[in-house]
């Protein structure tokens, strides 16, 4: 862990954008709306992983206070501009020390750049989180169609796979819904509710393509995730809100 | 409407009965675990169509203020020992007046039988919901995969028939999740998220023979729900958590 | 049946074209790819319904002996130019009388617009299938997830609403694999395999505008085709081969 | 390789037997049920792996010539007293000769066992295949439900894991069809179609006892086979149609 560069990781490369206009404008927001019937209000809220602040802001709506751990100088330095009251530790998820726990912690698209995921994990159910607060964890979808059908064209080896552009950007591992739960589950946390962001037959950079024609409609995409939440295995993220678990 | 005898339509038939042990241990236990997480609490609750209070008793563990509309005065006979301090009112959703409102509204295995479906579920939204309270609507799968097969094998006509067995017992209406959505939809509801209760590849009457043997554990039960949460479309029963619609 | 004018059902109209860019040169060449290894060869073929001949001509490519039953005189002309040697029957399904029978039998987005669809399918089981043959049965697909997703937007009532643009079309249902089958069954068909044809997100004027940008290639539509075959029942289109059935 | 003792391997085990009834009596039937419309008749059949001859036997009502290579030489003994007309090759698959190619190839639970799957399917396509024959692959499936509630409980560690018992009976890999698309198409194999054989809920030895009750019937087998073509990724066991592909 001690060698990566997290200011390099988190910049956009060659072929392979770091994060897309699907993400910010399409994905946040329905993680986003995925997330809110779940909040435990009031309460505090703690970002693993806050990149340059993007979602951080969303969940700004909601919460007065706001932590965020983020290993990469840069990125902090962009998201304290945008949300000046939340307290940012630039630390790993490995060395970061928090004084207090929190009702709600969010990880979002940053478990798979991890090391040892389950022993981040074991950090948020046995430190971080209190006892009835709750914890959502949310990664790319190894089993999102857009992926499946690249598998079937021959670009990604299998729907798991972790190609070589999301190794540059330090990605680790693919998860699905089975190996995630199976490493929340490791990690002590409890499993309440299963379920998928988006349901999404495109990839992202044809997605970004896409979203600057009239092909496509906010009502269309609103659809998108309304379907997600049927086909949760056929989403571009995977969703698990998880308890502290009973010991 | 008026002439329904809802004695004779919640009693056993012949071929069928109305409830089965597989309903009460398995369906309720899970349904209670997949509402438990978004129970508004503290808040109070009503049960529309609470039949003989199996599922009430489950629902008291959460809440003191409970009330309860039965149309079968012999199921609400037997409710009433079972949950005492319970307010029942002996009455079709059609007529009755309730002098409150409520923060959690559950209805579960009940809307199918309602001649007027989108009427009722209007009450739901405009007279009896809090503006931020949960609805909990639950309805038998027509896409359930035990069903599915009992399609394939000629035994039900198509995956969104009522069968002989299911009108006698006064279902009017077979809802898959498109059906569903759209009756809660028109009435003015919000749909929050859409999911499923317990993975369920064996008919009732399977179940309750299996159940009496080794085969099953109560940890492949826990299996069957977890796994549910991945399929919605292939549950047992849909669940739409609801909230009032925006006007 | 005798006052319907398929000349006029199968134009254009304001709102939805009669087939789409999409049709031809996606969903043709899909079908065609996915009946292909189940062509009895050496042997004739029969197509219900070849309105004008776009999809004759992928099956002359395997046919010689080829007979098309087609109640539109319009399309017949226009048909004829393309493959002079097939023989045409300008007639309705129900009077038609045809004077052999057939190795294999094709029937692609026709069942739906039939006023008596289990009728026509049991002459093609009693009349017109040889013993050993095969019938390649293709509809639209309720479940679509373009349609689910216009479902969830509003759009559509529910999967297998029939909608106002395809009713004007002639459409009488929309079938699902379910439904499909259970008319097969019924006029006494044998269902040898289920199938799906193109996992398709995107509704068909959505694809009509899509082709025209870079935004996909071929490769990913040969994605969706492959993909379908592993969810078949989010296909565009849904295909039943059958067999005559055993009595 | 070479030091494996495929005797060894192919006997039951304390925890898990090598096959079960459940394999004999329902996969085997649904197998070569769902083979059957693809045969190239007249044709001859190879089958890789043939233990001890069940499968062979099903085989041998279509085809006279037919051949079968396995490694396990209790085995063979075995399936020739039942099929004495076939001829047995006793050798690996990395090893065997044979003198002429085949229009049909059977593997059905074989891949997953051997040492390097890509050379095995590369021998198949390059050496033992006739240019328009047909491989039937056959693997248990990672993503069956069975194997996913196994999962959810705990007593396997994701999806696509070789458990101990598995890899006691000389299991390499668990294939999901992404995985085995994957490697029949770097073998230059050519995929015509994906399906999957038996929608199954319940894992093997719940199976097996189910069996002996009168909980399911003939007709629910049925049925589950049907709606596994509908949902190849929820089935017991995955299927490719391969032909060999073009150079």
């Amino acid at each position: 862990m001690s060698n990566r560069d997290y200011n390099v990781e988190s910049s956009d490369k060659k072929d392979a954008k770091y994060a897309y206009t699907f993400d910010y404008d399409v994905l946040h927001k329905y993680m986003h709306k995925a997330f809110t019937p779940h909040f435990k209000l009031p309460g505090n809220i703690l970002e693993l992983g806050c990149y340059e602040g993007r979602f951080t802001e969303r969940l700004a709506k909601h919460f007065n206070d706001i932590s965020c751990v983020e290993a990469s100088s840069k990125s902090i330095e962009v998201a304290k501009i945008k949300i000046p009251h939340a307290r940012f530790y630039l630390n790993t998820f490995e060395q970061v020390q928090l004084d207090k726990k929190y009702e709600n912690i969010v990880m979002t698209h940053v478990l798979e750049h991890v090391d040892d995921p389950v022993a981040i994990l074991k950090r948020v159910n046995d430190e971080w989180l209190t006892d009835d607060g709750y914890f959502f964890l949310v990664c790319p979808n190894a089993n999102a169609p857009s992926r499946q059908i690249a598998v079937k064209m021959g670009i990604i080896s299998h729907n798991s796979a972790v190609t070589a552009a999301e190794e540059e950007h330090g990605h680790r591992i693919t998860y699905s819904l089975d190996t995630l739960e199976r490493d929340a589950t490791k990690a002590g946390l409890e499993v309440a509710h299963r379920s998928g962001i988006f349901f999404k037959a495109l990839a992202n950079f044809q997605w970004d393509k896409l979203l600057q024609t009239d092909i496509v409609s906010p009502e269309y995409l609103d659809g998108c995730f309304k379907l997600g939440q049927q086909y949760p295995d056929l989403c571009s993220s995977i969703f698990l809100l998880c308890k502290k678990g009973k010991r």
